[in-house]
């Protein structure tokens, strides 16, 4: 039992919670001999959730008591401070005391960047913890790192982004010597705003990365690059219209299947290839992002996480685990100072 | 004559020049007898194209020779200092001296930028030109302002894109009192950059246009603001995504239907119906976009840009014309200092 890899999952938080959470977590248990789940919320709410399935190894699920909630709508500092006995402050003093080695929630993202960083706490030497969510390419998945709430950073700190973000790509993501991208507004060293201009030449200059240079939004979802390093607010906005122009044109096309009886016949005719093309478009099926730089992995998924996007948020855990990310971030960040 | 309309069109810039440059501003003359169109370039290539047309009035039709090309790839402030016989210089320096209203050109954004501001010039009081492309959604289409080469924009300057793209929305658009909403990361007013929050009360307490708070970019295609005010890092960076994921998804679209013989058979059966429904997501076919706040309209088309394209460039230059934007802008903008 000792070298079980211990998962703190915020039972309560999200659209679908607790419900979707604890079918994710039984799954991830399932599936994965090696993980222990805590499951942290109203107890009564978790047992009632628990009691429709069976067969799964009890042994490695364990219920925490925490009675009080963080809604999505809290503002994030006051929440985390006035509810101690909430899921998220109580999943993650899991992980600073180190009985839990990673945690997973589909909570307010606010709370969750809040609470990670004063109580998970950032690993010594790094500057910024970025939120690096993988957004969908042509040739798989992308890192978009960062799209937290840390606007208006240094090029120092970009620089950690760069590298912590290349440790997981390499990681997690099972990409060879990965690409890192800086985003900007034209292809050439040149082109961009102070904050890229003074970052290019740390990104250039740096060993432990493979750095191709700038990279606009218009060339990113054809999946050149492993690693899009930002600054969160451009990050953020990236991202964000990635989301919102595929939810819009998904819309319209499934409007037009449902124009007329003739087009209705040709959706029934495209229905299988059309489904399989389009869910590479659809982020949320790559589970969460992780919060990078902190003692332990914190990772945050969708709102609207369902059961496979929670198993597969808490097997990246795993992965996380397995491959001593944590100590490779140190290691490679502390030979910079 | 003396009331027409004078619009200088670059007939070298874009990947389509002379050919569709030429063939636009045929159709424009033939479609509005109110404008007269100054063909700025090469004049044997010009003629050469031109005598592929007949029946058109050539009393409003007159080329400029211009001897020089300033090409995509080429460094802006060099080029237009170094070629000053360059169609881009020559078509631009009509405007200044009063011999032509407006301007269009597909040729590089860089030299078309670098030229407004230092040829056109800006009105005076205006501390930055931006250039603010239309972009599509759901309800029609949106000023997203700015996008052009100007990063790292004061408060002050982002309060005077947001009067002079309403405006433009007003007047250009035909959206009777448009809504002008500020791009962030969250919609409270406490979301976002030190520039963002720095610039949301001056936007608030601004008489002259009607504000409706903060944006975020997952919300832009569905269409509730006419006028996007940004700093032009993040709103190339909004631009360039919102174009990358749907050519992109176009491209998967396309992919699909060729599939197999049953999903051809679909593509059939849905022509219609998805033809008219995705066009609507492509921006090409809004024309140009306006870099406001020089003493004249300066309009720059996509370097794609086809006949219709060029056209409708050029027929967007009448309105501006006729609704006197410039002088709103002038006088708005006086009012304030």
């Amino acid at each position: 039992m000792a070298d079980l890899i211990k998962v703190a999952v915020d039972a309560m938080g999200g659209d679908n919670a607790p419900a979707e959470i604890v079918k994710g977590v039984v799954e991830a248990i399932n599936e994965d001999s090696n993980v222990k789940v805590f499951l942290v919320g109203q107890e009564d709410k978790i047992k009632a959730e628990l009691s429709k399935y069976n067969g799964y190894d009890t042994e490695r699920l364990e219920i925490v008591n925490a009675t009080q909630i963080i809604e999505m709508a809290e503002a994030p500092v006051m929440a985390i401070r006035q509810k101690p006995d909430s899921s998220i402050v109580k999943a993650m003093q899991m992980v600073k005391h180190g009985e839990a080695d990673a945690y997973v929630s589909a909570g307010s993202t606010g709370a969750n960047l809040v609470g990670g960083q004063t109580i998970v706490g950032r690993i010594k030497g790094v500057k910024r913890a970025p939120l690096a969510p993988l957004i969908p390419t042509e040739k798989g998945v992308s890192l978009l790192i960062d799209c937290g709430a840390n606007v208006d950073a240094r090029p120092d700190q970009l620089l950690q982004f760069a590298i912590m973000g290349s440790i997981y790509a390499e990681n997690i993501l099972g990409k060879r010597n990965p690409t890192v991208a800086l985003l900007s507004i034209g292809a050439e060293e040149d082109k961009g705003n102070a904050l890229v201009k003074e970052t290019f030449p740390l990104l250039k200059n740096c060993p432990d990365i493979n750095f191709i240079g700038n990279i606009e939004a218009r060339d990113i979802p054809a999946g050149p690059a492993d690693v899009i390093v930002t600054e969160a607010f451009a990050g953020n906005i990236a991202l964000k219209m990635y989301e919102g122009v595929a939810k819009t044109m998904g819309r319209v096309i499934k409007n037009t299947f449902l124009t007329n009886l003739r087009t209705k016949i040709a959706y029934l005719l495209l229905k299988k290839e059309f489904t399989v093309n389009l869910k590479a478009f659809d982020a949320k099926q790559y589970g969460g992002a992780p919060m990078l730089g902190l003692n332990g992995l914190v990772v945050k998924t969708h709102g609207s996480a369902k059961a496979v996007e929670v198993k597969n948020s808490i097997l990246q855990c795993v992965t996380f685990k397995t491959h001593n990310v944590d100590d490779k971030i140190k290691e490679t960040l502390n030979n910079k100072d």
